[in-house]
């Protein structure tokens, strides 16, 4: 129902209440004031800012997100940089590490104008970028992935040998545009000062990456690093041309639980109707379950576990201790945290909630459109779209 | 890309090695096994079926699962309701507690005529669905959901006063149709033995329950019960005039570890492609992360943890204790399951790998479409839904 009611706004109700549920709520104000904070961090910084619309994969939200029209962005599909292309994005960084069957698709991009580059960790990544490049005569992009944290994919930042290898072929075959790393860990981080330890170890791998390609006489203009965490509390970028990152844009639960946002900054709730009781057990059982709010249990391994969210009455306000504790694909079952002294919720089957998410972009995921929301009322509808 | 696809099947790869990744396959021959196994065991037992389609959301697919072209059916949404209703489907259940504010669709659905039951288990539900009905001028159908395991919601079957007050508002209001339940613990089953005792188990209390009704004189024509487990091994079905299921048509990981299906019999699958490696600690990584694989983790509980899935070859045939051990946005990490002597997966940068899903609900819910494979071959396309 939600995509065509975006197409026709005007049969949307005034009042959240009058939605139809589950549905995905966001708060442009809290929108606006998380981009500020972290655009205006990096300003002061005078480091770049490519933000990553994996998190919305919404052309909307992301004319609000990247410093200008155009860019840059980040992407973590070639359908994001396809969308996001056709809507006038010209400078984008596709930052999974490319496989060769994906080149075809790069090519066109390219070709239609778009300056998007790649991101590879194997000579035989580099060769396929090299062959691509040669056989369409231009010269495709590329940054060196380095891991700064073991997360997942990446050289290690001293190592020479394929650093100066794949470098060597880049520079020759294709274009060799810079280094990229990605603190991922950051997620398990609490608190600043170990967000700060983050930044500082993602900063150090792409600085030391930077220097083994420069010191060999190879290029390296752009040295770019980046994470929620490490974006929003990196105490210096120093060799740092460009941060990347996503989910500060909405925040969620993880973040609240990492200590980069308060709870009352996340920008992205699930509304959901209540359905029915089991009240000698203490659950109210809503609409929202895992299909409306994911699967998502990043908060499981944190210091507060929130389930699959914290229940919030229609102004976006936690209800004391009570959470989604158990979730099947269109049931949610909302009782006290567990060791909680909080009162029961009492609200009638027909009540709405909202729910907050534990990690944005897995929620936002699970639909097709953003119902923009100020306190209670309705003002919009954004679509967002999926797929690779 | 896939649902342009979809409608271009002329356009797509005829071989799976050549398709876009991630990207779900669906394997037409298991699943055509699968339902029939399954149509077979209930005819013989002389008790209907009413398959759910949450599991596809996918009219091809219902078309392929329904005992005939209108039904009957189980849906979880009123967006499937509505999509299948399009498609001439015309005998539904809404298994999900109704909420008051979407009798207006229901309404709308029984006036093209299709017949859509509720479910419901409070006096407010039963309210509302009369006073829905009066203001209408039609009867909404209505059944009463009896809890058989604590899972969730519904009735306990010996609760006569609620059975009986419920029964009497929606035989005078409405139209009582009967009562249903779902065994939602037997997933958390090893063995047939333990399918059977959940079957028993959800039998008897929607017989118990459905008793308490007619004691009563009140009408109780259906009595639904259904999960996967408890379709496949109930012993008996006695009192039961309809067995309900979704999963069976696909199967998974938790289903092969309940040891309800062979990991042959899984027809779904996500391929990927290989985009690197960190060979040190033994890791293949691939383009197949959360987004394609859903973040469900539905084996971590079973005997044999699954990780986020199992590695196969192209034609399916899964590569000893290669697991998905880690999963992000857009990567996954391919490793030896924990413990095990297997050797490590030698692919190199650009092959392509198929992954079976922990739950099939979860997996099938993260894509646009279904890509119909017979071993290497591409067949067509069948598009799916989201959505409420």
């Amino acid at each position: 129902m939600l995509q065509e009611l975006c197409d026709l706004t005007s049969a949307m109700p005034d009042r959240i209440e009058n939605l139809d549920t589950p549905c995905l709520l966001l708060d442009p104000e809290r929108l606006d004031a998380n981009v500020d904070r972290l655009r205006k961090r990096l300003l002061d910084r005078g480091v770049g800012f490519r933000p990553h619309l994996k998190t919305a994969k919404s052309v909307e939200v992301a004319k609000r997100v990247m410093p200008t029209a155009s860019g840059p962005a980040t992407v973590s599909t070639l359908k994001e940089a396809e969308v996001f292309a056709g809507a006038g994005v010209t400078d984008l960084i596709y930052a999974v590490g490319i496989a060769p069957s994906k080149l075809g698709r790069i090519v066109r991009l390219r070709r239609a104008g778009v300056d998007i580059a790649v991101v590879l960790d194997s000579p035989e990544q580099a060769r396929a970028v090299c062959d691509a490049s040669r056989a369409a005569d231009i010269r495709i992009p590329a940054l060196i992935e380095v891991d700064c944290d073991g997360h997942r994919s990446g050289l290690l930042p001293d190592d020479r040998r394929n650093l100066v290898a794949i470098g060597k072929m880049l520079n020759e075959g294709a274009e060799l545009r810079g280094v990229l790393t990605h603190a991922g860990d950051s997620y398990n981080a609490r608190g600043i000062v170990e967000c700060q330890a983050h930044a500082e170890r993602e900063r150090a791998a792409a600085v030391v990456a930077a220097g083994i390609l420069r010191a060999n006489g190879l290029p390296c203009a752009v040295v770019s690093v980046g994470s929620t965490p490490t974006a929003l509390y990196g105490p210096d970028y120093s060799g740092v041309t460009e941060v990347r990152a996503g989910v500060f844009m909405f925040f969620d639960l993880v973040q609240a639980g990492v200590g980069d946002c308060a709870i009352d900054e996340i920008a992205l709730s699930v509304l959901s109707t209540v359905i029915g009781h089991q009240r000698d057990r203490g659950w109210t059982i809503i609409d929202a379950g895992w299909m409306a709010m994911s699967r998502d249990r990043g908060t499981a391994g944190q210091a507060v576990d929130q389930g699959y969210g914290v229940v919030c009455d229609l102004e976006g306000r936690p209800y004391p201790d009570q959470i989604v504790i158990q979730a099947n694909q269109e049931h949610g079952i909302v009782a006290r945290r567990p060791g909680s002294v909080a009162a029961t919720l009492e609200l009638p089957v027909g009540a709405k909630v909202r729910i907050l998410p534990n990690h944005a972009c897995a929620t936002a995921a699970q639909h097709e459109a953003y119902v923009l929301v100020r306190e209670g009322s309705v003002h919009g509808c954004w679509p967002r779209f999926g797929g690779w």
